[in-house]
């Protein structure tokens, strides 16, 4: 991770962090019957993640105006919806995972009905976030709304899971062609659709024009696409205690992976291509652009 | 159920219905890849329910408008809320339920994987449709938006579930008025909150004033508990046909019911006082007010 980034990360993840733990306060009543719903949700919120969807978010804003801590809600309700996404996926009857982030997944803790519900709960608070706690016009917020349902949906990520799921096992007899549609669509929805979404929060909060807009939503697409090859590659040649889940997983599965399809070899190829679109993008922002540039190289070279 | 009633449902019902058949049409990227979405979604959402939500939504919109088609966008948001909750609520993890209104439930046909994810779609479509589908000011849609995150999240709809799920077989060893408290607590939340919901989405897109809203949200409350207290009556007396579930499966999970923390008889009572506090608040309203008075009577009554 270069400097530029790493600063910026520095100086905005703190401030993501805190509003996240003050968030998910419950009521009086609410703890005393289901403080393990309230457990499980912050377990999961609290867990160590990058913050990359909230860092997007505030990227994109400070684009078009300075003050970015008046992003924080929309931020928040960004990363409020990935944990729920992980929560979900994460469960037997999905992914059947145990590790995230080298800790026990949230079903592992709190059992598989807490996890279901903590992620339904979550879901809706990154609603009730946008419609009540985000600083800006009532055509602005339902506007994020819009987005973020668009995004977080059936034709985004959960459509993208449900591809990635159903493509289990699918693969043969299937012509390449077919496979790599299939792929692409699935990669877009299910990553791309919610990094570019965090993005055009930011640019649609700071009231951005819609030539940035369509930019920086062609960039979304890009790095979004690149961050699932770059996954697919890390799961294939990474190392466990990087990656904190177990590697070669998706290969166990049958899983069809850009690298299953391509090769490794293709695969890096693809991922430098849509490195460079995305540059290509916002490239006439000029130095305003830096921390997306930074970004987009940290996706491609991403320790995770 | 009585003339009145059975008017109003036969009048809104067939467009209730048609209203949420055109929405979930995928696009055609969608239903290439990921076809099985979108009939788990559909296979719920057209299952034979009563659209009670909806027309609560659409009851409370007359008091104070006439063109209540304006109300069809909302009411099938509340619908689409409903309808995931059941999905996720049947669930082998959850409630383990085979049978719903007399059919397979949603994951016995789909897979565990494919329900989870026709819930969260569903629940994300429903605030897409609030947030794109409403003719009204941003104002009221951001009100509305906000509604349904409060009443079906962690402090509505999802925290009941939580208590609802974390309080079988803990009866043991706690005291009456602990367990009183809890159960109340819980059907406020996991079935009062919606209900009541669905009706002030119906008071705040027509417009009414706070003190019809406040009659309105208690009226909600009173008869979201008679609902629930009538379910537990059901689900001990009923007939399986009428029920189209499992008869006594509450009783079998060691559920902590109004029946079997009060008896069948006291119960009944509870309904009854419910019922009568329900009437009270909308008695100011005369005769505008028959239409929700007919529904009061027929939960208290229903053979669902």
């Amino acid at each position: 991770m270069n400097q530029h980034l790493k600063e910026c990360f520095d100086s905005c993840r703190p401030q993501v962090d805190a509003y996240l733990k003050q968030l998910l306060f419950a009521d009086a009543a609410g703890r005393r019957f289901a403080w393990p719903l309230d457990e499980a949700m912050h377990y999961s919120v609290d867990a160590a993640g990058k913050r990359l969807r909230p860092l997007l978010t505030i990227m994109a804003y400070r684009l078009c105006a300075q003050d970015w801590q008046r992003a924080l809600p929309v931020a928040a309700a960004y990363e409020l919806v990935h944990t729920y996404s992980l929560i979900h996926d994460d469960l037997p009857a999905m992914d059947d995972d145990d590790l995230r982030r080298g800790e026990p997944t949230n079903h592992k803790v709190f059992g598989d009905a807490m996890a279901i519900l903590a992620g339904d709960a979550l879901l809706t608070e990154a609603f009730r976030l946008l419609a009540e706690e985000v600083d800006a016009s009532s055509a602005v917020v339902v506007k994020l709304i819009a987005t973020l349902a668009q995004v977080a949906g059936r034709d985004g990520m959960v459509g993208g899971q449900a591809i990635d799921i159903l493509s289990q096992g699918q693969a043969d007899g299937r012509d390449r062609e077919f496979l790599s549609e299939l792929l692409e669509t699935l990669h877009k929805r299910k990553t791309g659709a919610m990094i570019t979404g965090a993005l055009l929060a930011g640019v649609d909060l700071a009231g951005g024009d819609s030539d940035l807009r369509l930019r920086i939503e062609k960039f979304g697409m890009f790095i979004g696409l690149a961050f699932q090859v770059a996954d697919d590659i890390l799961d294939e040649v990474g190392d466990q205690d990087i990656l904190g889940k177990d590697i070669g997983s998706d290969r166990e599965l049958d899983k069809l992976t850009f690298v299953s399809l391509f090769g490794l070899d293709e695969a890096r190829r693809k991922l430098f291509n849509l490195h460079r679109e995305a540059l290509l993008q916002i490239e006439p922002l000029g130095a305003k652009g830096a921390e997306l540039k930074a970004l987009a190289d940290y996706i491609v070279e991403r320790d995770r």
